[in-house]
């Protein structure tokens, strides 16, 4: 109750000599946030932050889980986190969650930078999990010793940087990535990226530079040509809404203060593919193809980017391989994700050297070492190939061991089968089977359902394109945020699925796992293109496109934010811009 | 009627295609927002962007107003210039207004910084005269030959830094100050000062890296002690309310976050004087010291600051001239206001070296040069002292060259002296005196009214103390902002009054002057202490301290701001506090 009780003494102790002074007090009724506020604040619970040291004792007894990352894979583990038997410890080199797909609308001021971050420490407060925070960038994993090497990451007055350990049972690396320059010269030195808030903030304050600049008396008329010329290299989702935000930001507020440089903006976007966002289905494509035609950005597809200068960015046809050379004011790099070098260095310890990013079993551990988990961007889960263990299986599914199977024997292993390699469900989705067994009648020919029996070569066969169903799964927020999710829920039960465990059969080995492994449910995409208009790619190829998506994107964003603080400012800013436009201070 | 529609093209093109989607225009209506950009819009003129541009031809027949800087005084001037046959030219290195008082707000997260800058294009965008804005800094003025010379700020691959030249008719000096470390050595290098938003928003950083660092788990507790302490140096009211917000920061936010560091965080206050605020009445003194002496915020009067180090600050005391150090995580200097290059540089020119800010005479113009005005914190009043012209007001006034001054002599001209000295009528209210009259018949002894006849030397000693009233003003928003209007005004009119000058008699010379010259008149003063207290001095020694005067600041400071925009977020801002607290995201 006590959290309660302070936002009730704030409010009156401020209106407690004032019961004439209304005004304000309007506003804060009618924003909504009031009732939002208390409901919050239930389920604060003070208590749980002085546990923190008073069971400082029972250490010793608790498991100790070191996170690595506040990224959306990180507070999402941590958030779901409800085992009180564990003792956490974050370290970031950021102290708050940032959410990530709205950055793009940070870079033109459509939404504020601090209304989408929201404090990793007010975040894990209101667990019943002793968690702590160490703002600090993680330098070296050592998965041997189970230890973790850190370093401060502030640069300022306060004694340089510290560096201090520390040790972990459980370790869970969810660091993300950082971006993949493809080794192309320039790219570092003279590109912003979007990654993090910071770059976002930087990106805003860079567009209104170039705007200022190029309103400076001297400037040419080439010269200005060249600063107000925004390139986008990347035609992916983040490029692609960079590009909308920027044509919006410019038609709809920039021209009104800078009226000279009205004609002379042009925003390119350069895609080494064949087509922007072809990641969507075709006809979202097509239509944000078009539309950006329409609205005089430039998108140039087939077209690589060899070599980013001060001031050109040289690029290649894919077709002809004619090079050349366009000058720019400003250019976005969205290409892609790479890996962080902390990572690299552990992959390397690990024999995962040639690797993209950490492979995971189905379980979100780390091949080839122990008790170490890796989600969200940085880590890759590694699906086990049915043709792998299709002998183990076989022998498994045959419990007489008659060297055949029959219908019955298999139906006894299908659902396991199907838990433990979910490509096989796929397969029969895919290839529009209902039930499993018509996979063998295909391969035994049309007979009774009841009569078939495969021998082991008959059951390879009928097995064998199954694996070509096995997909990557894509680094977005929605996978690494399903994935914390079901990570906290093992940690959760880890000790009750230890005693009953509840995962398929071991194929391989004996007994069951003890957990099932991760699934993703993908719940669709959205592709802002600017203008109130969205792209919305969502389960069962439904594409919808236009302003109702748009919509739809305003209350999935809003609804998705990790605090109703978040919530209350995100809708807040969404309304300012719609009232008074984005703002062009250069702050 | 362009402004409106697009608003309500805006609002409606979203709504169009989806009436049902009403919840997020509950927002959009209750937020007061709607209405007020409504009002807002109307007075937007689309049409007078594009003037500026096919005006150009007219441009040789306008006289060149260019003004140095975009605070208080340079933006007040802009919003009241309406005079359309200038040609004004803007040059600062921020492009916005920045609603200063609100700064030390903005240090803690109390109030965001995008909420108290507004661009200052979309300021003049509104203006029936012809404004350019240029992203400068001024880097030498020329007064001999008219020019001021300019340098882009910009830092980043866009070619480096761009010199200009801008020609002037009338050159109005608005550039502020910059911070006065009295040489005190280590200040600049490790103090934090308090004049930017890029200031407030820096301190807010490091506050937050105080207590992330103080958390790592290598830091000793001596050395958690250390990093914080929160020195303050300067007991103003930017000290003093700075002082306030960071205790309301630590007290009603972080010590939720830091439960750890609860009891040691530390704030000290110093000043050199015996008391802190100490422009203010006594009574308000007493209390702000007795407030923060409950609190636990260290208030050490009559010490002063010799050295600042990296860790350190030593302090002498004035007493005892007794020398110590204090370990310090962070500090602030905020001890008053010093004179910028540039000015000093343009004072060394027109032989001011050795004033502290560009002396100007009563109607804002600088002493020693022409067509050059400066107003604000850059700018002092040099006020004309009544002992100076006295012969030549005895003689203007002795119409018939008697040698003697009768009262009707006399009182044909009083009104003409109490304008042009304002230290007249103000030592007459101090003395209690209803009329002029009753200090001639001081000096003369009590005879009646009408046979008082004064000579030159009655008359010398009947004024010889007014001087002793005249007071240097004081540096605030308040003095540049009314300066600022009063200077537009007088543009406004030069014409109009170079043929009917209305200002007081020329006693020197012949004529009138052709204005009024400045008068300021105060309007109060508000420190904050925390807590929902704030004490106001108001005009005729009106205290009030409390929770009232924090009402009363909240509705001051909203309706001063600039414009709808601002004062929306800024309402809002508070309203967020009240309810979610004030964010602790490191960015």
């Amino acid at each position: 109750m006590r959290g309660y009780s302070t936002i009730f003494q704030r409010v009156s102790r401020a209106f407690h000599d004032n019961p004439s002074l209304s005004k304000l007090l309007v506003v804060v009724t009618v924003s909504g946030g009031g009732l939002v506020a208390c409901a919050e604040a239930n389920q604060v619970n003070s208590q749980q932050i002085t546990n923190l040291s008073s069971e400082v004792d029972l250490v010793s007894k608790k498991k100790k889980v070191v996170v690595l990352g506040t990224g959306w894979a990180g507070t999402s583990f941590l958030r779901n986190l409800k085992n009180p038997s564990y003792e956490v410890q974050v370290v970031s080199p950021r102290n708050y969650f940032a959410f990530t797909p709205l950055l793009p609308s940070v870079t033109c001021g459509t939404v504020e930078a601090r209304s989408i971050v929201e404090p990793i420490r007010n975040i894990v407060r209101k667990k019943s999990v002793g968690v702590q925070f160490f703002e600090a960038e993680c330098i070296k994993i050592d998965a041997q010793n189970k230890k973790v090497y850190c370093r401060s990451n502030q640069e300022n007055n306060l004694n340089g940087k510290e560096e201090f350990v520390v040790d972990y049972d459980f370790l869970v690396i969810a660091m993300g990535a950082n971006v993949n320059t493809f080794n192309t010269p320039g790219v570092v030195e003279n590109c912003h990226f979007l990654k993090e808030v910071e770059d976002a903030q930087k990106i805003r304050r860079t567009v209104i530079d170039c705007f200022e600049r190029a309103s400076l008396p001297t400037v040419s008329d080439e010269e200005k040509k060249r600063i107000l010329h925004f390139a986008v290299v990347g035609g992916g989702p983040t490029g692609v809404e960079f590009a909308a935000e920027l044509h919006d930001f410019v038609n709809e507020d920039l021209i009104k203060l800078y009226p000279g440089v009205k004609d002379i903006v042009k925003i390119t976007l350069l895609e080494a593919g064949d087509h922007i966002l072809n990641m969507f289905d075709k006809r979202i494509t097509a239509f944000a193809e078009g539309k950006f035609h329409r609205e005089g950005i430039d998108v140039k597809t087939g077209s690589m980017v060899v070599k980013v200068s001060e001031k050109e960015i040289t690029t290649k046809e894919m077709k002809t391989g004619e090079i050349s050379s366009i000058p720019y004011g400003m250019a976005l790099w969205s290409t892609g994700i790479g890996t962080r070098p902390v990572v690299k260095d552990f992959m390397r310890q690990i024999g995962q050297a040639n690797r993209r990013a950490l492979a995971t079993d189905e379980w979100l551990r780390v091949e080839g070492c122990d008790n170490v988990y890796a989600l969200g961007d940085c880590a890759t889960i590694n699906q086990r190939k049915v043709m792998e263990d299709i002998s183990a299986i076989f022998t498994k599914a045959d419990k007489d061991n008659s060297g055949t199977l029959t219908v019955k024997e298999f139906q006894e292993v299908i659902a396991d089968i199907c838990e433990r390699y979910p490509q096989v469900e796929l397969y029969l989705k895919n290839k529009q089977m209902g039930d499993i067994i018509d996979l063998l009648r295909e391969a035994k020919g049309d007979v009774a359902k009841e009569s078939i029996e495969l021998n082991i070569e008959e059951f390879k066969s009928a097995l064998s394109q199954v694996d070509s169903q096995m997909k990557n799964l894509p680094a977005t927020a929605q996978v690494a945020s399903q994935q914390g999710v079901y990570l906290a829920k093992c940690f959760n039960r880890m000790e009750e699925c230890e005693k009953n465990p509840e995962g398929p059969l071991r194929f391989r080995g004996s007994g069951r796992h003890r957990f099932r492994p991760f699934r993703y449910k993908h719940f669709g995409q959205f592709a802002p293109l600017g203008g109130e208009q969205t792209a919305a790619q969502l389960p069962g190829d439904w594409v919808s496109i236009g302003q109702s998506s748009q919509w739809l994107w305003y209350s999935v964003y809003a609804s998705k934010q990790v605090s109703w603080r978040n919530r209350a400012l995100v809708v807040s800013d969404w309304t300012r811009r719609f009232i008074f436009g984005r703002d062009s201070s250069r702050i």
